[in-house]
């Protein structure tokens, strides 16, 4: 087999076997295939796709580059959430306490914030003292002693999705399903789970912005753990607008604390307990998604919840005095508000744009070595569907440094989509898109 | 600028630039864009194609990676033409000398066999003592004293090319007409032209299969040295059999004498007349082709244009005793027939296989490495459109081993596609297609 003719009949469309993906992978990983092969080679893919056995075979491949962890030790069903980015979305930071207390483990590891979507590891470091990079025999460790811990990805898993991301992003070869999926869930199936939840975001802070494409990376994902014989859901969920009304890393970690709390923001917790739900039947805690919403419920309601996060926060080295005082977390040091310029009802919103103002403000990335300012924050006070008077805060912004500001300001406040009233005529308010739109897979 | 945008552009199916063209091209060849990145462009470029104008502007940016021959001082129009090659094509070496002394200026740069085709640098140094090496100080030297001279490419030209050919090489990404087109053109024009023929071959023995696929590369090499100044022509001109009947090395130029005798085979008399007969016409040496082609017909009839060979001969150090004495070029030691197992018309043949059996029997390349030997050869006894009775030699195999011996008679003997009489009855032979088939751009 030679990389040169597996290039040429992916360039003429054609359908790769197992073990020509398994050739190709496993060449690069170990450097036998030179980095402009694989480009070429992924270029092609971009361009002519794959076939859903492809990208099992690719998934396969990718998981089998590295270690698989060996959880079978411990005597609960693994279970995990994979949520493909947003604003705002820290449901992880809620779920895991839940599923965890609710007695099934959930062996998280997860990544950073990269372009305009915030990043769990990030925002768990928020909190003081919080330690992300534990090794493999500690994350077993902890994991024994409380149910959950979130790490980040450690060379030993997918280091092949590790090079050929990095490839894809200098390539522009990053936005495709088969190679998107195969990326995903070759690290979280890395984690030896049972089963996985998915939650495939769509809409103007998406990467997906369209909900069929959604759909369709939904399903390819479904596919490929089922053919691994994982139990497996995707929950299409919106993403036009910020989940919750904090966009930032210890403001997400509050709101958090608030939903564990039985408060907070009503989309926040209900995305939470729909994906916990989910997480109890996939893992057969519950025998139906009805009873693990349930479960879910209790486990905040009795304080549960929030006692595991709090355990998991010591565990992990982190000041878990926050959980009482959300005050001990990094605050910035000044804040303004950004006005509607118009009376109207809100529409939509380029959350996108969000997460981009937020990275101006030192809360993001531009590229991996950037340091990130955990303090600064947006805070949404209008949601789509709600009115606004002119002159009225939309939102928030929590900032240490003005250097951005005003650009950052506009853009938050043209993000904002609204029909204005016209005649001194008020429109009645338009109900907006239901949170979660399809479930895929069950 | 930045490549990775540059990449979504072309994978987008978007039109470049002169500036973006001319950005990744100097870039690579200065090694601050890496292989992979070009690769993943090439790719993108293979499968969505280039424009016209980019073809142009890849081709001025290719021939700008180096030094342009600047070749003014010699007192007449410089002129060349390129093959896009096949087998038996050997009119280079008899149309330099027709054109040089016609009074025109031949700057040949040349390039070697590869596959199933011949290069005209070897089949030269079939002649003892010829040097194809001349520093580009010599091969001015040598244009001056007899107006015609003939070396390989240097690091001095097209240095995009020679890296980007590699590239293409191992990515898959040879057969696209833009590709080829920018790398032939930019070689060619390097050489410091006023005008340009080109010879563009297809049927089985060209890389060019199809009619309509060397048309459309005519019309962009025509095109791209049109926009930049030249005066250009192609002839689309038949490879479903071998050229002559030599095809080889050192009996190739036998070949090549016995034409500059006014004897040898009639199409490569023909073709080199007419490519010759273009070459004076677009380097304003006669006023019409057809005045053209008398005064190559004169060349040849006069010995002038034998004596300019030899001269050539001579100053790139060759012994030139083999135009009167052509035993002096090397020699196979064995010889074999390759019957007919049938009686009947030749339709056609399968000419590529021609050039790979005499690459098994060392007159080719596998590898840019391999070394040649000059003296084994094919000797075409039929052509289409003539019958052959069984039994009858088709083709003479001149060898040196017979490692690959029967191997390479089979694929000769069954190269030619036989018509056989059916019933004892003799079908009327067929008449050949035309040796020119079309003329592009004149």
């Amino acid at each position: 087999m030679r990389a040169v003719d597996l290039i040429r009949k992916k360039r003429d469309s054609g359908e790769h076997s197992r073990e020509e993906i398994e050739f190709l992978i496993s060449g690069y990983t170990r450097g036998e295939i030179p980095d402009y092969q694989i480009a070429a080679w992924l270029m092609s893919a971009w361009i002519r796709g794959f076939s859903r056995a492809e990208t099992t075979a690719l998934t396969q491949a990718m998981l089998h580059s590295g270690e698989v962890l060996d959880l079978s030790s411990l005597p609960a069903k693994k279970v995990d959430k994979h949520s493909t980015g947003g604003v705002g979305d820290k449901t992880s930071l809620i779920l895991a306490p839940i599923v965890a207390a609710g007695g099934l483990i959930v062996p998280m590891l997860s990544g950073r914030g990269l372009g305009h979507t915030g990043g769990t590891l990030d925002k768990l470091e928020s909190i003081p003292g919080f330690n992300t990079n534990l090794s493999l025999k500690d994350f077993r460790r902890v994991l024994g002693e409380c149910g959950m811990a979130l790490i980040g990805q450690t060379a030993e898993i997918a280091p092949a999705d590790k090079k050929i991301y990095a490839l894809r992003d200098a390539t522009s070869t990053v936005e495709n399903t088969g190679l998107i999926c195969a990326s995903i869930m070759s690290k979280k199936l890395a984690e030896g789970l049972d089963a996985l939840v998915l939650d495939v975001k769509t809409g103007s802070g998406a990467f997906m912005k369209r909900e069929e494409d959604a759909v369709q990376l939904a399903e390819l994902m479904v596919d490929a753990g089922q053919n691994m014989g994982k139990r497996m859901v995707a929950l299409i969920t919106d993403m036009n607008q910020p989940l919750g009304c904090a966009a930032g890393h210890a403001n997400e970690i509050a709101e958090c604390i608030e939903v564990l709390n039985g408060r907070g923001p009503a989309d926040v917790r209900e995305l939470s307990v729909e994906l916990s739900a989910w997480m109890f039947y996939l893992g057969e805690k519950t025998k139906t998604v009805e009873e693990g919403r349930k479960l879910a419920e209790r486990m905040i309601s009795s304080a549960e919840a929030l006692e595991k996060f709090r355990q998991c926060i010591g565990l992990q080295g982190g000041d878990e005095r926050v959980i009482d005082q959300p005050d001990l977390l990094p605050k910035a040091v000044s804040a303004v508000d950004v006005a509607s310029s118009a009376s109207g009802t809100i529409m939509t919103t380029n959350c996108e744009r969000f997460g981009i103002a937020l990275a101006m403000l030192g809360g993001g990335r531009e590229t991996k070595e950037d340091r990130i300012d955990h303090a600064v924050g947006l805070e949404f006070h209008k949601r789509i569907g709600e009115r606004v008077e002119k002159g009225e805060p939309l939102a928030t912004i929590h900032y240490n440094s003005d250097a951005k500001l005003a650009e950052a300001k506009r853009m938050v406040a043209e993000s904002f989509v609204i029909d204005q009233d016209s005649g001194g005529q008020a429109k009645p308010p338009k109900p907006p898109k239901p949170l979660i739109r399809q479930i895929i897979g069950s």
